[in-house]
């Protein structure tokens, strides 16, 4: 993918990252949401693409002067949202099309490659998106929402929406509803709240906010998702 | 490495990869066969040496506006030769040894920074690569061909050259063998040949023609490799 | 933090690792002194930080024109020591505060994001690091030092500072023990003593001096940590 952009343009590469959980499109659209807004406006290249070859559309996603290119499988939405939020409303998202023929183009295992990469030289090179060879507006794609957890007077559900590198475990909870609290009952078991993991001793659970600002459940020096027993897409009860 | 190209040159460094098969030399000569070509001319280098410390030669390998800088034990030369595939023959590989001083100037651990580093940023800055200090034309190197696969009225025998990080169990044999089939048979065994991926259930497997024009063994969203129960070199034999 | 970086300046970002093992200070001031001083002078951004979210500081380590960006823990001390070293002392480490409010503008859990990008970008663009916003001399802040082996007339006796990823584990006993030697005792047991991996058969277990300088235990072709059952901080007798 780089070659193939590096023969396009000589736009800086940045890389983000190599590693998002594979075919998992929901933790690389909760990844991108907390990582592009810290970009400075950009085209971005997202390919976490399970349905490579079939025909799902292949897309561009313009908000607050960054060009989003990905699969359109939602992967892109929350980002886009975000970023819409950071400037305050004050930009649309605007959807368009890249159109590639499957069958003299493109491979059906690597649209990496053969789709994303050019289009993303392309859409990098104009002035407009919709100035780039093969591109148009759309108003139809797919959407990727994350669930919104229930609030009740002494508790909060929500999910595990992922886990990240070091085990730590990032919940759809906001993580206001720990102000003030010095415990709270996960799923029934009671944990400490605490600021920082260093506030516990090694290899002891906390409850904490995370830097994405959601409740995360994790441990010092150690693994959250083992020590509290949860998974992505678990559902969390938090009581206080 | 990069520190030791950047205290000589200010080249634009573009990571490929960090995350080759340890120690596999036809592992990275073939993923470099597939890459490299995707690039424009540039200095490539490439360190998975084996043979570090031992008498085995430094060299780089020249086609088609692409230097190649290499241990001497066969990992560019699949690279050269599609590269010079891509230029319709019109260029010759050419091959320079890369003298270096084993006693005094280099570990016997890492020749990627002490001899390979710092010979990429002498062949990046040199105008003819023979122009670079201590880099002269050689007509011996060490070779490596990928097996041939063998056909038959109605069947192929090949063997797995490697096993991506998806668990894609890629194998020598042509694609083309799959035109028009619905099904062929795995070392014995019946499997269902498709486009893409999802085009199967999730966790399902398939034979399936992968991003290098090669037959592929897959599962959609799983592990080929797994599924097929093959390895790197294992023999298959495809009927249909 | 690339992105907060990408906001504030329009330095050039290499990457050099994303790997150290997590939440270990030493193992990650152990490779920094092995790579930073083959780096032409530069800003440098470590975040290896245990203790986000705690009192600890924020400091910039600057000596013979680089400038490490790092956690008050001791990371960063070894880089500079051997940095020093290569200036033949004729450079001083200077240490500097980096001022931050943890209450309002930082979360307690990324501080990457949150202080040492946003600090890097600034020293990076000051003339001098005291110029940078919100950073002042200091002269406190945490040492780390790896300990020193000790000799006797037929050994020496030291520890595991590092494995690698190959599996290659590194002491802090000095190479030269092992000049002119066939064979040394580790631990009780004799080994062979070999300038390159490939002088063994593989899977044939060797000691060498590594790249680093000091003894090192491998294994040709496989993982020299498992073959003499040693791991990080492990105490290592060597006898001749």
């Amino acid at each position: 993918m780089k070659g193939v952009i590096l023969r396009q343009t000589d736009a800086r590469l940045v890389d983000i990252a190599h590693d998002f959980p594979r075919q998992d499109v929901r933790a690389a659209a909760f990844w991108l949401r907390e990582v592009l807004p810290e970009f400075p406006a950009a085209t971005h290249l997202v390919v976490v693409d399970p349905g490579v070859g079939t025909d799902r559309a292949a897309i561009v996603v313009e908000v607050a002067g960054h060009r989003i290119v990905a699969p359109d499988n939602g992967v892109a939405l929350p980002a886009a949202r975000r970023l819409k939020e950071r400037a305050d409303g004050e930009t649309e998202i605007q959807v368009y099309d890249i159109a590639y023929d499957d069958d003299t183009t493109a491979s059906n295992t690597f649209h990496g490659r053969d789709v994303f990469a050019p289009a993303a030289a392309r859409v990098h090179e104009a002035d407009a998106v919709a100035d780039a060879s093969g591109i148009s507006a759309t108003d139809e794609w797919v959407d990727l929402q994350f669930p919104d957890p229930v609030f009740d007077e002494d508790s909060a559900t929500g999910e595990v929406l992922v886990v990240d590198d070091f085990g730590n475990t990032i919940t759809n909870i906001p993580g206001h509803v720990l102000d003030d609290r010095q415990r709270v009952t996960v799923n029934g078991e009671s944990a400490p709240v605490r600021d920082a993991y260093a506030q516990m001793d090694s290899g002891e659970r906390l409850v904490t906010v995370g830097s994405h600002g959601n409740v995360e459940f994790a441990v010092n020096q150690g693994r959250g998702d083992e020590a509290f027993d949860l998974s992505v897409g678990d559902s969390v009860s938090l009581t206080w």
